[in-house]
């Protein structure tokens, strides 16, 4: 399609090499470190028997996020948000697309009055750190669930959908998939996309940093994001044991 | 494509009366009150003589924005932001995205080292108050500009293209154009499309709320947004006298 | 009196042309636009079926107000509040004295356990704009009571006394009423006065910014004021249709 | 005038003791404790050798002053303002009143380009403690620019004018001056004011907490205040060495 | 031992003068001004007829502590915690060993549900102000509890140990006791020590602040230390009137 | 020396397994994982060319350091310090202790006008976490400094001495070794030692959680916290290659 080479040298279509493993720290309910190449973000899932107030007394449950770097995650120290007293704007709005994205995966009506926190903090940025993060998040929630199941206090896993992100974008012109740091700090285009088992969306969030994008560019990227989607929730299966590999 | 009747009446593909009024207040070098329908937004420009520190001696301007409810806009009163000491997720993930539209519209080193401050405040809210303060803030900054140009400080407005706004979503199962309230609060998807005069995508950000979206919804959402979006710039252009009417 | 020209032209017991236009914004039970000439204030009175913490149980209303200014409603931008994460004193000094001008104008005892929220907000900001809110406020709360009237929630609209303020200074030694902001930023004292139709004081706030001033200068000052807050609660009862104009 | 007898026992126009101690401590250039009966307050006066970034190389000083209360000064304890983080309202407004008065005291331009930092701390309040506090800061101010008069920094003691301050009020329908706290706890008007030596003012708040008062009652409490800021005065210059007692 | 003189000339083993005033302050339960030579500090007692949360219903009570400095109480004028919105990190560390020496003196479980707090304001430093806080709140404390037995609330002072607390350092190579700031501000060693009448460590923390330091230098550090205590004890005693002088 | 039984059936004096892992990622110029048996903190040291303000020009470096947890580190999930807008006080006092600790290790006068950051975070906490932070936190630091050596930038690293640190602590009655969660949790006397390689002490917090602890029972924790750094310590060397294992 183009002479273009990816600084990875990956093909435009593939993903870096992708690792979820389990059980990562001990006390969370569910604990995943996911690795996008070296980007490694920890996403822990802990469940806690309430509610907050808005939702106290109607018999739902509730999913929250929150996201976090670790100071030295990049390459140039940042402040701790801990120590500023606040939490950025892009923090807060990746948040919000986690929490977002993970109430489209489970039913919240169906494990009683609990909020389920999902925790996802960046110990190695490279890219990509919101699509990892919410593709550790659905297996360590899945894992957090699980354990309910096991403890008896619901029946089963309260799924909807099998969820899952990746980033896309336009590469000096050239459309790709799961796009690195040394891609996401020069693309023209970068559009993060969350897509359940199904094949459907949940997100969709494309910004046009240099270059405006044609409906044509959008399509190529949707391709590419549907593609790499698809491997990406094989894998959450395969290291739940739903799916073998 | 369906009996499906929207709140207002409107036909699926039409936009709200929007009306835009410059000059509305005095100090500002750019100040509009947008009106999509009942949604009112006072969108006002500020040029300040300096750059942020991360800019100082680049020779390079900078464009940012500002987004704010009176809390009393809405239906039930809000919390004033500033009584509270912080802006909301919400509220910052909207005026990153206004500042990341309105700097794809105009050409930042083509105005020195100056700052375009734009402030969105949002007098009375019935959806798309986003989408809003984005076209509004479109007229107000090529008003600011066009003073510089008129003080002999820049010899034209900085222009790269022309930018607008709107949502789409899917309201009981139909694609519809610009939501207002009663729509955004029960649909399914909503989606905020900014798009550029050469028909260009400069952000699309479509959220599940419900049911996942598929990729021919997508389409016709994208159909919808383009069409207006196309009426929107029409009319900036319009009320700044550069096309007729 | 003197051959001090006003820089507006005015004689030194005249107020700017004043407009309170009702119903401003549609969400609000009670919502006002207050115009002392180019000084615009948005007043928007809100009720909430409860009262804060002190007053729990105690079968008693609370009213209370709040302030803000729009960015770029004074000459030059200021900083956004909420951005910066507080109040000024200032600001917190006027919305102190807004609620306790207006908690002397309507009994607490006479509509439930009920709390009024007044907001000002000061779109366009020429001098006076703490008096403006005031007087304005007054009219947005009448009407919000006069809702709950309507719904036959309380009898009648627990009126004490029509409350008005107005500001009165000495420029360039002439005692002179309703400051604009020429007058205000150069004068040696400012004082803000706030008045019942029975033309009994609620507050008095002088300050000498240069001068001190004597006895004999502060009863012209309270004279000027008398005078403009009984042109004021003239008006305020003629928008409400209490009195015939 | 009335039966009505005043909780201490006190002539309505009455102050009560008044000691002020100078050198309370030993770091500051100033340091006073002044006692209004049994409200104690600790007043210093700092110089630092620059200015705020908005009076650098105007060759101008600066005066400002903060304000603060033991958390058991009162009857109940109150939170800790460092503890909350932040600064109450009320603080704010006192803060900004002393600041004020004692700009009025001293000429800005006499002193070069420094500030002093007046800080007052209520250790014990029964009434009255920005009172206190303007009548104490004034002379830890004298005291801290006679050490730089005396390190031979400049020439004089840039004064203007004597000030202090009294609070008036009207408790059971008399007028009585410098009100303490079962006074002020219960009185229907309450008024600050701030008086040169000259017999004029630099500030008037008065405030009806319950009845609005006319202006009779007004031209009695102003004689109180200027009959209680006259012994005041006359206190502060003995304790100065200013004049004999 | 050595030839090096204490800038004050004291001996290596003395303590400053040591005053405790009891009922400094006439609102709170207890109240006391402790002197260690110019160090000065207000300790007030203040029992509130609740606990925190994480104890509600568990019939104990609680005790906490805060300190704070007045802001020039120092050599050169500290910023305001109040006005700075936060409290430093030494603040939060002297107040947690404040309080936790403190709930070493008493039992909780002897005085119901009530929350005993200790506010420690120095109003001038010149070292060691954690440790006459905690010797000086301890009668404080002690006021209080008798108050409220007093007040027939309770049987007895719920005294499990007398507590109090001195510094001890390495001044030029010799260990001495309870350090001024000249010795403070160029130490090597700087240790305090919290002890019981048994002569029981209740808290030991010693930083080096220059050369670390060997066992030997801190048993003798120790010793100096256990020695002072006595002494504190002895005097808080006799001011108690628990112990004849 | 008794029979009481450690949880973990260590003996009194043994440390849990030790692991110091480097390089752990990637982008910080020094980055160890630091494994105290379950206690895992990652400890990144930045070098970055620039003083705080208060020593710019003065010709010497700074060092500093940063705590922080993992939300779900914890048993239970703790709130996340960035979302609340502050550090508790337990993280401010941890990191004031990693920062002095490490300014022992290291002279500040020996790497020019840099400041290097130590953020120590905590992944998974079973007691001891802030002794691990500083043990690994020196092997971090050593990195750095040698990048500094190998790039040119400084002769040497500015060693002064090697530093570690461990807890101690009484568990039933037996004084034991680095203390794990159940023993931190339920222990009367806890004390977090530091130490250099010459068995000098930097740093000795001791607390009596629950009975007050007598010069003996000292002595004894003063034991074995040396003899455990001491192996501490060889295990920083031999990780480093300085000393054979």
């Amino acid at each position: 399609m183009s002479h273009i080479q990816r600084p990875s040298g990956r093909a435009a279509d593939a993903l870096r090499p992708v690792v979820i493993s389990r059980h990562f720290t001990k006390h969370a309910e569910g604990s995943v470190l996911i690795e996008f190449g070296d980007t490694r973000v920890i996403c822990t899932a802990s469940i806690e028997d309430k509610v907050p107030g808005f939702l106290k007394g109607k018999g739902q449950g509730w999913l929250t996020a929150e996201y976090g770097m670790l100071p030295r995650s990049t390459h140039t120290r940042m402040d701790r948000e801990a120590a500023k007293g606040k939490q950025s704007g892009r923090t807060q709005e990746i948040q919000r697309l986690i929490g977002r994205s993970l109430r489209a995966a489970f039913d919240l009506n169906a494990f009683g009055e609990r909020t389920l926190h999902l925790d996802c903090d960046v110990i190695q940025a490279d890219g990509g750190t919101r699509t990892a993060a919410i593709s550790g998040a659905m297996v360590a929630a899945f894992d957090a669930f699980s354990k309910l199941v096991a403890n008896g206090v619901i029946a089963q896993v309260p799924l909807k959908n099998f969820v899952a992100a990746v980033s896309v974008g336009v590469y000096q012109g050239l459309p790709v998939l799961d796009l690195d740091y040394p891609e996401d700090s020069s693309c023209d285009t970068d559009m993060n996309v969350v897509m359940t088992d199904a094949g459907h969306f949940i997100e969709v969030q494309g910004t046009a940093e240099g270059v405006a994008f044609d409906r044509g560019t959008m399509n190529q990227l949707l391709d590419l994001a549907e593609s790499g989607i698809n491997d990406l929730i094989d894998l959450q299966k395969q290291v739940l044991g739903l799916l073998e590999n």
